[in-house]
């Protein structure tokens, strides 16, 4: 039995979670990132700039780039930290922090103009270009991050202050952008309004949004191209466009068309995370089509192991299939934020789980590594190889990833779990509460375990009374010979669409024990991929191993491991804070003479390879890097 | 016996070649090349430059970029066409081209100012900033251009029109330049004058110039920096120089205490090639030991097999030992001219053959795969690594390469003898007559062979009268086991300092030959290479060889060599003009599912090798290169 209808996450006040992985992540997260950003964004002037005719006095400006200025997607920003710190409310309840939100929700919705617009930098610095650049200025995306902001603070405290102010602006918004007479036919530069949209249509239940994102998805790429038109309005000539196609915004074709991920990519996964999202609520098996064609193109050309996406750094984007080079990788944390958006989207409206296992793979290490253990530096780029000098920062003329980070790990209980009418489904695993109702009956599932590190997971049933559901338990595709009891009884384990099913009536005290065998594993890249040719992965459950230069005796690239070699992983509590290294025999190439070239290979002799999860590389000193180790054929 | 004496090459009207593997690209170069940079230089103007007060006139200007722009350097460009073409004149004359380079040289002298000035861009655009910003403008570097233009000129044809310009031009300067009352203790921001003024004095005979030369040498790199003083009478603040450091430019202390290669590669081997000629003539043994040093540390960290140097494009220039990046080598095709320019001053200056090997390397590999077998398409950057998109043009916005390429083409003969009082060098094997004065006799060399197809190469002896002198020829340090015979009995080849050596009264009919055994070798870079670990290198003879795409069944990086299985090598005369190709087993991945990731490495398959010299390649259609090939271990 598979999923009959669209999962939806839980809400966030249904999970609880108290994981020895994420919970010292995400404590991390809400008393060293939540301050951080914070005051960053003080620092730089984001949260004045609502003081709307007093902050354009001060006259501040910064340089700008490729005709745009951070000041333009300030608003974002602070909408992220007003998201994540909602969140955060919810698990860690705090008065302050609440009153902190109020305060700026108050200096946001202080800046809303009368006909319902809302944007700092487009009322304050430059009123005149307002609503003239879409392609180039974000302001739809501000107002998507603003709407996504109203929408989790409402969900975690009930609160409609801001919901009230975005719902405003959205019919603003709704009002200039349309096909009807007077409005214009355009849409985002930077997608994110279309899946807030969507949010805010399952939060309010108003279908005014639900067709809004429509529009803008159904118009994205129609001819003539919006962003040609609003040029040539501008008195610019449309050939003039600095990124030289709209394959950078994904607005080359009409999305049902689209087959390939191009372009810009953390654009492209807030994109497709929408179009999964209308597919859903609008039983649009088009818009299906093309999510499953884009998906099956990230994930058999342009994916890194690590679950970032984008190798380059001149379009944050994408470039050729199979081209992933290690060291120059782009891979943007919000690009693998994204893909977890787009992906937790894809296995509710598939029900397919190895959507949740390209979920879980961006989560636990592109995701992760974004963020330093101590929750106050930030990785933008996140290459798979580095000489030591790619090193966390406190902050970025481009801050779009902190509170990115920030407010996915708050929310972190809406990817563990997927609930619709009759079926729970675990996608993660870590220890944590779900309190939902499911089949008519109130149900708390209480997950126990020490995943990744263990792979013996513990489920528990409580219910107000007996009832018949479905429970849905995610094998990951690299979990061979999982088993699974129900009440120490086995029960056919074989994955449906990547789950292990149980339908039964449950009843209260009722115990699920799933094992999923947690080995060592080597990992290989297709043979198109240039950059991984005789290289090979470590892999650790849901995680990928890299090797830091400090825990080894030789060079990273003198170092091989021969094929065969038994692995070993041993946790260590000592290490970053209690991590699973994989040990291994391993050979390195010897340093002899002088001599730049030699007729002679080089000698070798035996070593020992440690490697730690990429999710916690750089948090010691800085030290040269590698996830594609060498392998040496024996 | 080794050499007692600094050698001297011999005047370009001394060697005449007649080889079947230079001369062709000499042709093509007569033929092609120098018709080709002359209609380009008329094209963009830098011909018209020299009509002064009309270019004002029609107001043409180029972009800058980094505070310059290209016609800073059109003067440049110019004396190294008239140098090409001049040195082409003695193998072929040609009346039409000899009036050609008369009527540029007619312009020249026209231009230069009542002072002795002579700058196109100075005088007749921005004349208000003559003489205001050696740092970044190269005015000495023209001029150190045109100076060499003039010497070649002079010894080409006899003519003295252009050397009485630059001589004139050579005192203005030295009225301007110096630590006497008035003058400026200033020197190039762009190293090239200096080794032009030596040239000049070799020519000349006038000290003035040996003195001028000395001078910028010794300036060079002392408190307080020029640069920063010059900077300060601009205006301008020094800390805003855009290459942030002193190093680009080998400026950051005296040249006598530099031991690292640094900054812009061209410029480091301008200034080394000027230190060793200078130390030839002084007899300057603390020069000698920094030209020593510096040669060391770049043939033992920082020099591509290829001999390209200057990884980095960002300085066009060196970055830290051992890092040797191939797809992203930057390792300017002018860097490899100056590599040679210095290796023969080296050369000469100490009587070693290690010199002379990496001459013939740079000569063989990076300097001829910088220009096309037709002669018309130029490489500025020579990666050891390409994905088909790396291509040669005609043209370059900076485009120093191709008359560089042009004029050491032209006077290859420089290269292939050295010459002192008693002594005759042969420093590369190429089919070729030498005549010269040695030992007070006038001595005819011939040599002959197919060198570097064959190792088997014959020189004969006619002379006046009987003499005794020495003939060194080089035994490249790749070569083991070359024997020699004089008149059919063998001598002792063993490598004195890297040369065969021969002394012994020489009769008209005496005649050597030697022989080089030439096989495939497989070549390793030192294990602190981190770009070519696991890799091998071929070369055959003082080749580099590359495989292109289109000569193999699979994918460059899936295809891997067993270490010790032999490689063949067999003349192809239909292939590239006729050179002899390596072959050999090989095993490639074999492209199997659709999986981006999988459990299993790819299986493989047998396939062959073939690798051509790395100087043709991209010489027929677009396809993937490599010069480092993966190697399995057996």
């Amino acid at each position: 039995m598979t999923a009959t209808e669209p999962a939806r996450p839980p809400a966030l006040t249904q999970v609880r979670l108290h994981d020895a992985f994420w919970s010292p992540r995400l404590e991390a997260n809400r008393a060293h990132t939540l301050p951080a950003l914070y005051a960053k964004l003080q620092e730089v002037g984001a949260l004045d700039a609502y003081d709307l005719p007093e902050y354009a006095k001060k006259g501040i400006t910064i340089p700008k780039t490729h005709h745009v200025t951070p000041q333009m997607w300030w608003d974002s920003d602070v909408a992220k930290w007003i998201e994540a710190a909602s969140a955060s409310l919810v698990t860690h309840p705090d008065a302050a922090l609440d009153a902190q939100i109020d305060d700026v929700v108050e200096r946001i919705a202080g800046a809303q103009q009368p006909d319902g617009y809302l944007n700092t930098y487009f009322t304050a610095i430059e009123p005149g270009k307002k609503l003239t650049n879409e392609r180039d200025w974000h302001e739809l995306y501000n107002a998507g991050h603003l709407i996504e902001a109203a929408v989790t603070h409402h969900q975690a405290t009930g609160k409609t202050s801001l919901l009230d102010v975005v719902e405003r602006y959205a019919r603003f918004l709704a009002g200039v952008y349309g096909t009807g007479p007077g409005q214009r036919p355009g849409y985002p530069g930077h997608e994110e309004i279309e899946l807030a949209l969507l949010r805010l249509y399952h939060v309010t239940g108003r279908r005014e949004h639900l067709d809004f994102a429509r529009y803008f998805l159904n118009q994205r790429g129609a001819l003539p191209n919006y962003f040609e038109t609003e040029a040539l309005a501008r008195g610019d000539d449309p050939r003039d466009f600095w990124a030289g196609t709209y394959e950078y915004m994904q607005a080359h074709v009409p999305v049902r068309e689209q087959t390939q991920v191009v372009g810009h990519a953390v654009r492209a996964m807030y994109l497709y995370a929408a179009m999964a999202d209308l597919a859903a609520a609008d039983g649009d098996a088009a818009l299906r089509a093309a999510c499953e064609r884009l998906w099956a193109d990230l994930t058999r050309h342009s994916l890194y192991v690590t679950g970032g996406l984008g190798p380059s750094a001149s379009n944050e984007g994408m470039t050729r299939p199979y081209d992933l080079p290690n060291d120059t990788a782009y891979a943007e944390t919000c690009a693998s934020v994204g893909l977890a958006f787009w992906a937790r989207r894809m296995a509710a409206l598939t029900g397919d789980g190895a959507y949740a296992d390209v979920m879980e793979r961006a989560l636990y290490n592109t995701v992760l590594s974004g963020v330093s253990l101590s929750g106050d530096a930030f990785l933008y780029e996140n290459p798979l190889e580095s000489d030591g000098t790619h090193r966390r920062w406190a902050w970025h003329a481009c801050p779009c990833c902190p509170p990115n980070l920030a407010r996915i790990l708050a929310s972190l209980g809406e990817y563990v779990y997927a609930v619709s009418a009759r079926e729970v489904t675990v996608n993660l695993y870590a220890s944590s509460t779900l309190r939902t109702d499911v089949a008519g009956h109130r149900l708390t599932l209480t997950q126990e375990g020490a995943y990744p590190w263990r792979g013996d997971i513990h489920l528990s049933v409580e219910l107000d009374a007996p009832a018949t559901f479905t429970v849905r338990l995610r094998i990951p595709s690299w979990a061979q010979g999982a088993t699974l009891t129900v009440n120490g009884e086995a029960v056919d384990a074989t994955p449906q669409q990547g789950y292990a099913v149980v339908t039964r009536e449950w009843r209260s005290g009722d115990r699920l024990d799933l094992t999923l065998p947690l080995v060592p594993r080597r990992t290989y890249a297709h043979p198109a991929v240039r950059q991984d040719a005789g290289l090979v992965a470590l892999e650790y459950g849901p995680l990928v191993y890299c090797a830091e230069g400090l825990d080894q005796d030789a060079d990273l690239h003198a170092l091989s491991l021969p094929r065969g070699l038994a692995l070993s992983a041993r946790f260590d509590p000592e290490l970053l804070g209690g991590v699973t290294i994989i040990e291994g025999d391993a050979v390195a190439d010897t340093v002899g003479g002088d001599d730049l070239y030699s007729a002679a290979p080089p000698s070798t002799h035996p070593t020992r390879l440690t490697a730690i999860p990429y999710a916690v590389w750089d948090n010691r000193e800085p030290t040269p890097m590698r996830v594609w180790l060498r392998e040496t054929v024996r």
